[in-house]
């Protein structure tokens, strides 16, 4: 049997799965508060994480989630081969300031909120084919470097419509390699750009949950499965706006996700006490959540296999503000115990 | 015998190594007067390629790029299983709008300067591995959209110095398969992160030198070569500037590349007609350039083996404007004739 086969349309089934055998999670205040609080591996006193740029914040926070789950993996940092990492801002700045001093050889990677996802699919790709015997995934978001990015300056002060999410303060480091660990990724369903034609920047689930939708239904066809084959299908940040429209696209494709659906935007903030609005968001938030809450429960056995979708927003201020739409792209992961 | 191996310390072999089955160069009126005019698959009469902004001239460029790059390897657009591209412009949207209609599976990368040999690399690694039959690599720049993203916006008319680069307007397009066609991808060596602490923004020849010169070293050691085993070494966009510290560089390290060396920023533009100063940049210039001058070289047979090494200046208005360095990154592509 091959190492791995093209499955379907667009996906790829590894047979000799690579394995997670490190994981970490960095994050704020504000989410250490939240319902997962307990489960991240750090939790900032405060939001600028002793730096003096909500930039250099952030790189701070991808230092520190690659480090720990290294470290958890019992490997150094000079036995990664490849490092796939990105983060929201422009140019990919904390991402890439945060690991000049880590020496790995580095893909950049651009999916919005999806990042994660790609980052991973990429990782696992690499190990899978045997390109590398250690490759990192490392992505992040930062509420402070978020709104300055896409919206307004924190300063301002402005007001956010129940629709908007909250950009997630944290980072999230994975580990792959051939063997080790009792997480493996058996498959990978790349995502297409979909744009239903959206144009509301406060509104991102509304504008992610047609992707999410193309790319569940994708991996199911590919895989030739059903809903409840997945003990989870979990998207990255669609929140409560996008979850209600993701289950109700999916119906009229004739899948039924909604005893499986979970979402990483709502679970990692307590919807009553935070002020959140809709959920969290970013590329941080699917990241940290993926660590702290999902990577546990598969390691225990508690889940057998899940589907992990996180979603991304394709917009700038510059295509927003040129009257652009806001289309998305999701890319899946699937995940199983082993 | 594997279909691939680990080479040294960063570096994959691809022993089925994957071929450049189709390639396409469009580019704006002014790379068009320069020397390499004549090979280019299409020249826009004006820099706005029809369009209202500079992000959607750019998008258009991609989609007409990616199109002939298609056509001309005989296949059609759903033909391509993934697409790995970018561009230099905060959250990559002249490549997320330009390809929404392809509808192919996407996988966004961000490496500024460098991203062509970030992608070329991807697309390989996926067909090497037999993740794809067919995968597409495309990268772009337009000097009105980027001089807008990073320096002032064109209306300005703000002076240049003699160490500044000029932006490619320009897309190119590079299709990969296990076989057809006369040029081979038969090795890669991603680059890492380097920071020699130059903090000036009009000159990315010395923000990018050493990293092309880690790269190149690392290439050479991880396959055992010198310099003379390859017909050229060709960086993206050093430019004059650059070129020479490269050189430097690598004499240093006990490596002679002068008689190697060619730089794309330096052979799209004629430097006494076309006030261009260093030489041209943008991850649209290695691309034409690839596309127009080098891939025919080695289809011909005229070369039989050269080192592609893409160069990206890792710096964004905000990183630069909050008094970071800019550190570069490059990404080496071994391109064989077959």
């Amino acid at each position: 049997m091959a190492v791995s086969q093209m499955r379907g349309k667009q996906s790829v089934e590894f047979h000799e799965a690579p394995h997670i055998i490190g994981s970490a999670s960095v994050a704020g205040p504000k989410e250490g508060e939240g319902p997962l609080g307990e489960a991240f591996d750090l939790i900032a006193p405060e939001a600028e994480f002793g730096e003096d740029t909500w930039e250099k914040a952030e790189s701070t926070m991808q230092k520190e989630a690659l480090q720990t789950a290294v470290r958890k993996a019992g490997l150094s940092l000079w036995q990664i081969r490849y490092l796939y990492g990105g983060d929201l801002l422009a140019q990919l700045t904390a991402t890439f300031f945060g690991n000049e001093e880590a020496g790995v050889p580095m893909f950049g990677l651009y999916g919005a909120c999806s990042t994660c996802g790609e980052s991973l699919t990429l990782a696992a790709m690499a190990v899978a084919a045997g390109y590398a015997d250690h490759t990192a995934a490392l992505t992040s978001s930062h509420f402070g470097s978020a709104e300055k990015e896409f919206r307004f300056p924190l300063g301002y002060g402005n007001q956010r419509p129940l629709s908007a999410t909250w950009t997630v303060t944290g980072s999230g480091a994975f580990i792959l390699a051939a063997r080790g660990g009792h997480v493996r990724v058996t498959g990978v369903t790349p995502g297409k750009i979909v744009d239903m034609g959206v144009r509301d920047n406060m509104n991102m689930g509304a504008c992610m949950a047609p992707a999410a939708c193309d790319t569940i239904y994708q991996n199911m066809m590919d895989f030739n499965r059903q809903p409840q084959d997945y003990d989870r299908i979990i998207t990255g940040d669609l929140g409560y706006v996008g979850q209600t429209i993701l289950t109700d696209l999916l119906k009229e494709k004739g899948f039924d996700i909604s005893e499986q659906h979970m979402d990483c935007g709502i679970e990692i903030y307590d919807r009553e006490k935070q002020d959140t609005h809709a959920g969290g968001s970013g590329c941080g938030c699917s990241a940290v959540v993926l660590a702290a809450l999902v990577l546990p429960k598969l390691c225990q056995g508690i889940w057998k296999r899940v589907l992990f979708v996180p979603t991304g927003a394709l917009l700038s201020k510059v295509s927003f503000n040129e009257g652009q739409t806001i289309p998305g792209i999701a890319h899946g992961v699937v995940l199983e115990h082993c």
